[in-house]
């Protein structure tokens, strides 16, 4: 089990919140945003580095890990933590996302999902009981239960069919996860699509189960944002206040601060560490594609007043010419300032919280962003 | 002017000897390892894990700088040191040798060389005096000379003339560079092929001429190891004892040891950093292709002894799993391990020298490279 502490009230309608997580590997300070590494590691970034930008939790892919290397390798190596090099909690899904966008050939059933390995074509089997063994097996903090999570271009009684598999399966993955010990635990996922009723009906069935945690799986796939939003409100009100919220897979800046602002804890995306691969930052007065030829001649940071290693050390113009010039630093740099920024922002969210303006801070913050569009700083 | 102080004796024959080069940004205790920093980066090593690995000087290539982003934005940038955010030594090569093995289309008189960029077929002219410019726009700490370096195969004829052309140069060069600050110099080259008579030929027109430290060029191309061995001698017996030398491109751990025994203080190479970008790991048991599948269940590090930062913190089954799994985050490790390994083999070199018992640390340290091919260390 994971204890949830409320820092913050939360009012009615559900609003923004902050929280402590109390996992085995220490404790997570929401709102956090948790860096993904999809095959454990953040792409490009090691694991002292991870702790430097301010990284709390690092969410890793079991869809990926059981196929490579194989959760029986990682546990042979004492589990994940150990393996990738990281003290902190983890956080694993399920493979349910995956196995429904990556992999080839699947066949669902209420047993399980076959499918076929994106990396070699090889047919593999996940049960919900073979999830959280696997899980088990990774050593995980935060494990998930496996879900069904339907394209985004479903009908509706393709999503109530969802509806009820995941929360079947839910019930099975709660079942073998038995008794967790203290600071591990199991958050089972809200499905539900962008129907409101849907969404309610998903989380009364999930809460049902019981679990230590919640996520709202199946959204920030290309839908229209309020009804994103309204999807959001359905599950928060429907969800108990002292557990934690997880949306899976958000986002962008705007997207987070929106969603916090409706109580929702935790976020993840591949987002910074994407845009930094290709050569594009994040910053307060939005994205900025530092591999332009506009930032030639920069010698600002990549961002005014962060305090990453990136913006300490070097600047635009270097890391401009690093990029167009295909050195793999260039590329490092731009991630570790992605996942500071997210940290800084979420750090920040936290404090608005706790000192009752997150709702001027956001609009500030928000307001900067859309003015954005600054190429340089200097 | 760069002041080099002998800390051992020179005997005759030359042999192995400790020195220091004391530069603008820092002491370099020889013998040394140089790792090349290409375009203004040590591929996927930033600089304070440079630092970190006992990286003393770093070497960047003018001709690749020069084209890109060119040496006027590096000066803007407030030069090469602030630019890559390295605040040690830096020696800058004359680009002499990226023209005559990257450029295409080169037509060499003794004006200079004209050639098209390997990047986008500019063309380009370099002359001696435009090498030098460059190099202290660059705010290179040590420049070299702008030679002339034949293929391999080339005849005798050829590389008479390249010997002639390149003291021509070298005598441009030192013109152009005038009296240098102390802390900054300018190497001369010395070039003459396999062919003893002219490397003590080009040896005694390039230090008539007076440098701050030599070079050997044009070796380590894939020449038999007794005639570069001879070759090397020639040099070494024709240069000033109390000045530096460097032999560019080298190279392997045996290769080094040998050409240290031969009084060589200087040496740099691309083989550490490409060969960890190919998931090759340098160890005193010889090279460990860690990409292997051999090593997907090894929870040894990547040497047994090691004091690096992968060894420290991760196994080969993990180091393994990331480059099989195409993550950055593995060859950047690799790398900075087959750096560390060569500082810690030129340190361990220099110890011997001063503790007076070199040949038997190297013949130790030969014989067990021979041995190798241990697999796991575990």
């Amino acid at each position: 089990m994971i204890r949830f502490r409320l820092d913050s009230d939360q009012g009615s309608p559900v609003r923004e919140r902050a929280g402590v997580l109390e996992t085995a590997h220490g404790q997570v300070k929401t709102p956090v945003f948790m860096p993904v590494g999809t095959q454990g590691s953040v792409k490009g970034v090691a694991p002292r580095e991870l702790r430097e930008t301010g990284t709390q939790i690092v969410l890793a892919n079991t869809y990926h890990l059981h196929l490579r290397p194989g959760e029986s390798t990682v546990a042979q190596m004492g589990g994940l933590h150990s393996f990738m090099g990281w003290d902190g909690p983890i956080l694993t899904d399920s493979g349910g996302y995956q196995v429904f966008s990556l992999a080839r050939l699947r066949k669902v059933s209420d047993e399980g999902v076959t499918f076929r390995s994106h990396i070699d074509g090889s047919e593999h089997f996940l049960s919900p009981e073979a999830v959280i063994r696997i899980q088990q097996a990774l050593g995980s903090d935060v494990m998930m239960v496996l879900d069904e999570c339907p394209p985004s271009d479903t009908d509706r009684p393709g999503i109530e069919r969802a509806v009820r598999r995941t929360a079947h399966w839910a019930s099975r993955c709660r079942q073998e996860a038995g008794l967790l010990p203290e600071g591990r635990g199991l958050f089972g996922i809200v499905q539900g699509g962008v129907f409101p009723d849907l969404r309610r009906e998903s989380a009364r069935l999930t809460v049902d189960i019981g679990f230590d945690g919640y996520a709202i799986g199946g959204l920030g796939l290309g839908e229209d944002r309020a009804e994103m939003l309204s999807a959001v409100e359905a599950v928060t009100s429907s969800v108990p206040e002292d557990k934690p919220l997880y949306f899976m897979g958000l986002g962008t800046p705007a997207e987070i601060l929106a969603v916090v602002a409706r109580g929702v804890d935790m976020f993840d995306c591949v987002l910074p560490t994407r845009l930094g691969r290709h050569g594009t930052v994040m910053t307060r007065l939005g994205n900025v594609v530092v591999r332009n030829a506009a930032y030639a001649g920069d010698d600002g940071p990549l961002e005014e007043g962060c305090d990453c290693y990136a913006c300490r050390g070097f600047s635009r113009a270097y890391i401009r010419h690093l990029i167009s010039a295909g050195e793999i630093l260039g590329l490092v740099l731009c991630t570790h300032h992605n996942l500071r920024f997210l940290h800084r922002l979420t750090m920040e969210a936290r404090e608005a919280i706790l000192a009752g303006d997150y709702r001027e801070w956001m609009n500030d913050v928000l307001a900067r962003l859309r003015r954005g569009g600054v190429r340089s700083t200097r």
